[in-house]
């Protein structure tokens, strides 16, 4: 069995869900997996940070109520949010980083994995701004210092893309890729073939907690972008920044472009896509497209999320699941961890009996 | 860059397509994933045996066309199929199992990847004979022997399936899985929704290539029973043998039947699933089943094939992709090859400058 230090940074929904999964399942991960997890820090803007090099108990963490800087009242614990001491100087083996995506420049979060893989820790993260803005970095920093930058959770939470791209279709020649990358845009759509309106069916997808009070980065397709900046550099090789990428979003199609469509066989949807091109270029769009009722990602419904590959030896491969969720995401994180685990490479790890 | 020397066992269309990708491919795969394949043996019951311990030209492989007992004529062959003797003695480190399935007693595939085991020599293989009728034998007997037992192709030729749940869904709780595991049965539904009848329906395969002269394997669920045994032990644990899961096929689903469903939200599917039960029990059944549209597998057309996982953390994550096809079964073998690969555990594999 390996132990693996643990700082969480950030502790909103998704790292308290993988604060909750650790309180819940280590003993199982123990028998199933190998491993375990141990909390030694914890950073939040709001909670403030502590750091306890044996351990902080994970259950006493989801349960109890922390108020504005609550974490100071812990062993440990400060008010404030030092981030940076905690992410060079706490004893972890793996930085969770799980803080709000900033599209324009990463930071801080990018910061945050810099601090981590100097010092030798690997990093896991959902967060989309450090692995869309400076990936190229911060892989070339983890290399340096032989650790893991691993960043599943970053394009459709806890469903498989990046690894399953890497560990399941190498030699297959992936040269493309089309996905519904954004589950808040896609339920709208849905709801509008019901017949409801775009602005009433963006109220109900914000009724029911899919939609944030903008919603723009939904439905106007720049979380797309983001997550097709990811994907294109990381399955065709890359360069891509998101000024690159074209980007139209929903707010566009009314309800008798749908209606239409339907009739002729057809469904709009979000899609997200990059290819190669012949001359070695990679093509790539964020736009709402008329998709034949037999395209794979045609049935996609509801708030799912689906990436279809497009691959020389097997044609198109789609794996579809869910695209957010504070479980979901989290489970990103430990897959992440798994990873790591499973390549044997855990820096600062703890072998135990 | 490591050279792995291959045996090919059977040299129908998935290995002769794997011979193909070979001979059009090793320069990439050396510069993409650091290996080159060499085949060092062929045997064929038709065309007969050949053993080459420097390798054999896989273009001239691809494109001589052998007569009966043909390899008699290679330098190092025998017009007979000397089977045990090219996998126990033929300088390889793989072995390439993909003769023909037999769902009885899995022979003679059971001995050939025994053979090739106990010679300690990796196998890879796409019959689904030995992976569902003696696969617990024969993961013990790579295990002693310090190899590998790989078996990708035996479920959906190159979609990712087993490698998927192990390598990129673990510790998400895979408690079950439904699964379109037959495109043949899911080609002809398709067909009689259109309104062609059941008979009808099978011809049209037949003269596509989709299905066999004689159909009843595909249409009677027998095929996907087997591929439900394979899934059941591999993802749950199970210890099932064919005997154990019901199985009734599509002949007896109408042309009403469909139109009935069809009018009332639903589809019929061949469904191939198994999960555990709270009693620990592994439930598994082959039936058509009536799917709300928005189940999953509902719009999974054509002879395309998909697997529904049923996952604790992450609810459904599905899989969709080629279920058949040469090049596409030979991808599989290509995959266990790389996961060999990337394993480091090349027997007696020769690294090379």
């Amino acid at each position: 069995m390996t132990q693996y230090n643990i700082a969480l940074i950030g502790f909103g929904g998704v790292n308290r869900a993988l604060a909750q999964l650790v309180a819940d399942s280590n003993e199982r991960w123990d028998a199933e997996l190998g491993l375990r997890l141990n909390i030694v820090a914890v950073t939040d803007l709001y909670f403030g940070s502590v750091i306890s090099p044996n351990g902080i108990d994970a259950r006493m963490l989801v349960d109890t109520n922390f108020a504005k800087g609550g974490f100071g009242q812990l062993s440990g614990g400060s008010a404030e949010a030092c981030n940076e001491r905690v992410i060079r100087h706490a004893p972890a083996d793996i930085v969770v980083e799980a803080t709000f995506t900033n599209p324009v420049d990463g930071e801080p979060a990018v910061s945050h994995c810099r601090w981590a893989l100097e010092r030798g820790k690997h990093v896991v993260t959902t967060n989309k701004g450090p692995v869309a803005l400076a990936s190229d970095e911060l892989k070339a920093l983890a290399a340096r210092n032989g650790v893991m930058f691993e960043y599943e959770g970053a394009v459709m939470s806890g469903t498989p893309v990046i690894r399953m791209a890497r560990k399941t279709l190498a030699g297959a020649g992936i040269y493309g890729f089309e996905g519904i990358l954004n589950g808040t845009s896609n339920f709208v759509l849905g709801r509008m073939e019901g017949g409801l309106g775009f602005a009433d069916a963006v109220k109900e997808a914000q009724s029911l907690g899919y939609a944030e009070a903008d919603p723009s980065a939904d439905v106007e397709g720049h979380d797309v972008r983001l997550k097709v900046v990811i994907l294109a550099n990381e399955l065709l090789g890359g360069k891509l920044a998101p000024k690159d990428i074209a980007c139209e979003g929903i707010s566009g199609v009314t309800v008798a472009d749908i209606e239409t469509a339907a009739q002729e066989g057809y469904r709009w949807k979000l899609i997200g896509s990059a290819s190669v091109a012949e001359d070695g270029r990679i093509e790539a769009r964020v736009a709402p497209r008329r998709l034949p009722l037999d395209h794979p990602l045609a049935g996609v419904g509801g708030a799912t999320n689906a990436v279809s590959f497009k691959t020389g030896l097997l044609g198109a491969v789609t794996v579809t699941g869910p695209g957010a969720g504070r479980i979901e995401t989290a489970y990103a994180l430990l897959s992440d961890i798994i990873a790591i685990h499973q390549a044997g490479s855990g820096a600062s790890k703890k072998e135990a009996a």
